[in-house]
C-alpha cells in the first residue's frame, strides 16, 4: 500500500498525539512536529505509511533518549490484557465454534494501538466484549480454517502489544508444534517485541523469532535474512494488524489478514467501514 | 488564539480535502500538500490559524489560475438558504422569543463551512431544523438583546457564503439603520465577498463593507484603514464563525462571538463540546 494524501495529514496528527501521550514538553514536541513535516517533506511516497511511522518513532527515542518509550503503556497493557485471559480463555472453550470466537479475539485485540487515533475506544474489556458480537466475513474465516487444519507450519505475524495476549486462544487452537510467532526487531511505539511476548508469556508456549526491524509492520526489504526465510519457507502465514496489512497487502504469497479497519483509506481499500473485523485472504 | 500543535494536522487535513473538493489532478494535489508543509514549516506559529488558511487558498488560486474556486459551491449553498429563508422567517415571526431564534438560525448558518471538515454534516435544512432546538447559554443571549438594544451603530462581521443568509432574520431584527455587514475584501475558501452578499440580497437592505483581506477571519494588522476605523467606532461589534473567533478573541473592545465550536482546540478554550451554539462576550 503506497502512502497517499491521506496519510499525509495522519503522520501528523500521530505526531501531536504521541508528543501528548509521552508528556514531551513543549520544546520537544515543537521540534517533533517540525521534523515530522519535515520527513514528509523527503519521504518516499511510493513506499507503505509504516516506514514514516519507524522515522518518526526513531526520532522520538533520539529526543528522549528513551530507547522504548512506550513501556510502561506496555506493561499496563500486557497486565490488563492477561487478567482477561481466563474470560476469553472460557468465551472460547463455551462457544459454538471455538475456532470463530479465538479469531474475533484476536482481531478485537487489534484496538490496543496506540499508534492510530480513531477516537475508537482502547478499553480493553470492552474490545473483549464487542468481538463476541462482532461479525466477520463468515467466507473467508471458513477459507482460514482450512488453511490452517492443511498447513504444516504456520507463521504467526503479531501487531501489538497487549494484543498479543488477546492472540493466545487463537495460537493454542493452531498448536504450539505447528505455528512459530514473530515480534518486531527492537521497540517502536508498542509493537510488541520478544521481550513483551515474554512478559505475556508467549515465549514459555510458542517458539518465537523476530523480523529485525523496528518498522510498525513487516516491509521484507528490510526484515532480516533469518526472518524472510521464515517467511518464504512457511506453508501459511497469518497477519496481524493494519501496520502488517499495509507492508504485505501486495505480497504474492498466500496469506490471512486479521485486522480492524482503522482510517479511510483501508476502508475504501477494503470496502468496509472503519471499525470492521477483517479477515482477508491474499492474493484475494 | 496562537496556532498551536494541534493546527498543524489540521492544515494538512484541510488541503488534502480542499484538493478533493476542487477535484484537483493527482499533480496540484501533491503540489498542494508539498507546499503546505513548507508553509507548515515556514509559518510564525505565534499568529491565528486563519492567517495559514490564507496561505493556503492563495496557493490554491495561484496553481489553479482561479480567482474563486468555490464560486460554483457558493452560488449553490446562496441558492440552497434563500430557499430556506421564507420558512426561517415564519419561525421566528411565530416564535415566543424572535430574537432568540434569530439568533440560533445565525449561528446554526455557520455549518456552511467548506473550510473545516468535522465530519458534522452541513445539510443546510437539517442545520436551520436543528437550531430550533439548540440549546445557547441564556444570560449571554440576554446580554447580546441588552447590547444591541442599548447601541446607536452595529459592525456585524460576517463568515460564510449561505451562512449569510441565516443572518437576515438577525440583521432585520437590528434594523438596516443601526447596522453595518463586513464581508471579506476579496475571496477566500467560501467567505462572503461583497459579490456574495449582492447574490444574496445583503446589499439591498443593508449597508455593506469589505476588511479588505483575504484571511478567513478578522485580522486587524492587515485589513484597511477604512474597517479598522469601523471597527473601533462601532459602539457594539457582532462577530460570525470560528475564523473571527479565532482572529479577534484577544481583541479588547466589546464584542460578542457568535459561532458553532469546531475543533478540539476552541472546544478547550471554551469549555464546550465540538458542535456548541455559542454566544461569547468579549472581554469575558
Amino acid at each position: 500500500l503506497k502512502t497517499n494524501l491521506d496519510c499525509i495529514p495522519c503522520f501528523l496528527r500521530q505526531a501531536v498525539m504521541t508528543a501528548k501521550d509521552l508528556n514531551l514538553n513543549e520544546d520537544q514536541a515543537q521540534a517533533l512536529i517540525r521534523r515530522t513535516l519535515e520527513l514528509s517533506l523527503q519521504m518516499d511516497w511510493s513506499v507503505p505509511p509504516p516506514l514514516m511511522g519507524r522515522d518518526v518513532h526513531r526520532l522520538i527515542r533520539e529526543m528522549t533518549g528513551d530507547k522504548d518509550p512506550y513501556l510502561a503503556k506496555k506493561i499496563t497493557a500486557t497486565e490488563r490484557a492477561l487478567s482477561l485471559l481466563p474470560e476469553m480463555e472460557s468465551a472460547v472453550a463455551g462457544s459454538s465454534d471455538p475456532f470463530l470466537t479465538a479469531v474475533k479475539l484476536s482481531i478485537a485485540g487489534n484496538v490496543i494501538d496506540l499508534g492510530v487515533a480513531t477516537g475508537a475506544s482502547t478499553d480493553i474489556k470492552k474490545a473483549m466484549q464487542d468481538a463476541l458480537t462482532a461479525t466477520v466475513n463468515q467466507q473467508a474465516v471458513d477459507s482460514l480454517r482450512r488453511a490452517i487444519q492443511d498447513a504444516g507450519d504456520i507463521l504467526f505475524l503479531t501487531d501489538n502489544t497487549g494484543e498479543i495476549v488477546f492472540d493466545l486462544p487463537l495460537l493454542e487452537h493452531i498448536g504450539s508444534d505447528k505455528v512459530t510467532v514473530a515480534v518486531r526487531g527492537s521497540p517502536t511505539i508498542n509493537d510488541a517485541t520478544m521481550e513483551d511476548a515474554r512478559r505475556s508469556g508467549l515465549t514459555d508456549r510458542f517458539r518465537v523469532i523476530t523480523n529485525g526491524t523496528d518498522i510498525p509492520g513487516t516491509w521484507l526489504d528490510e526484515c532480516s535474512d533469518e526472518f524472510v526465510r521464515e517467511f518464504e519457507a512457511a506453508d501459511l502465514v497469518l497477519s496481524k494488524g493494519q501496520g502488517n496489512f499495509e507492508t504485505l497487502n501486495d505480497n504474492e504469497r498466500r496469506l490471512f489478514f486479521l485486522f480492524l479497519v482503522k482510517c479511510a483509506t483501508v476502508s475504501r481499500m477494503t470496502g468496509e467501514p472503519v471499525g470492521s473485523f477483517m479477515v482477508l485472504e491474499n492474493p484475494s
